[in-house]
């Protein structure tokens, strides 16, 4: 039992050593996009339930860029710091008119090719309704949010256009 | 014949003086919203077709504020020089979800309650699909916009609120 917890010491200090000395470190938590709402509105989409007796299981789709984000949307080049939220509101069938209802959840894209080089030079994360706090993806399951934007890869993986 | 172009000419004269001397003038033309596309984003709504079977006929509804007006969205005060621009985009149903498609006109709303007192201190106006200077309302038919806001006395006669 001595033997095994020294064993487990010293192979931990071997880690610690090792990280310290090939600078090797996580990459950051994807950061909350604070202000978001007052960014640049992208585009829309309202994605329809497949029921049609139930439009009110629809899903808003609103597309916010920060201003580094609308210079990629022009250039097709997106600067680091580059941040683009996609905000899912329910939609709320009423009166033949689709309103806004309650947040479903955010999904954050950051731009940085170091940080984030496994995972095609984006970051993402997940928040749920209106928490800052709150994340689905945590790092660990960012290459879920890569998988579904390889097929991106000329447009630096990023679905949406700006709608003029 | 000759006496009924003399009368002509006195009268338009004497409108002319009654203008110079009252100091009475048109209030300005709404100018175009240069930017808009820039500004927050309120909210959205979707007027769906009343077809069921022609879900292309439906209309993004998307609301957009300039600073003063986000100001009063939040006060409930208006302050001179806000201006709320609703840009109505044709919601194209494809694939289970209703994309934007073309741009179908613009309305527009400033705040100026001495230029336009005649309508709830709002001057308004719509410009057609993309242009900037295809006007429908050219101060005539202001009166019309105001009708329908009428019932939003309480609210300045905006109809929207922001959604967080």
């Amino acid at each position: 039992m001595k033997k095994n917890h020294t064993f487990l010491l010293i192979m931990l200090s071997a880690v610690i050593l090792f990280s310290a000395f090939s600078g090797w470190q996580d990459p950051e938590q994807v950061p909350y996009p604070t202000g978001y709402r007052s960014w640049t509105h992208v585009k829309s989409k309202v994605a329809l339930s497949n029921n049609p007796a139930n439009k009110s299981a629809s899903t808003y789709h609103h597309i916010y860029a920060n201003a580094l984000a609308l210079e990629g949307y022009k250039t097709g080049k997106f600067p680091k710091g580059s941040v683009i939220v996609a905000d899912f509101i329910a939609a709320v069938d009423s009166s033949s008119a689709l309103f806004e209802g309650q947040r479903k959840y955010i999904d954050v894209m950051i731009r940085n090719t170091e940080q984030y080089a496994s995972t095609g030079g984006w970051g993402c994360e997940e928040f749920e309704k209106d928490s800052k706090t709150a994340r689905k993806v945590n790092l660990v399951n960012a290459q879920a949010c890569f998988n579904c934007h390889k097929p991106q890869a000329a447009n630096e993986f990023v679905f949406s256009k700006y709608r003029e």
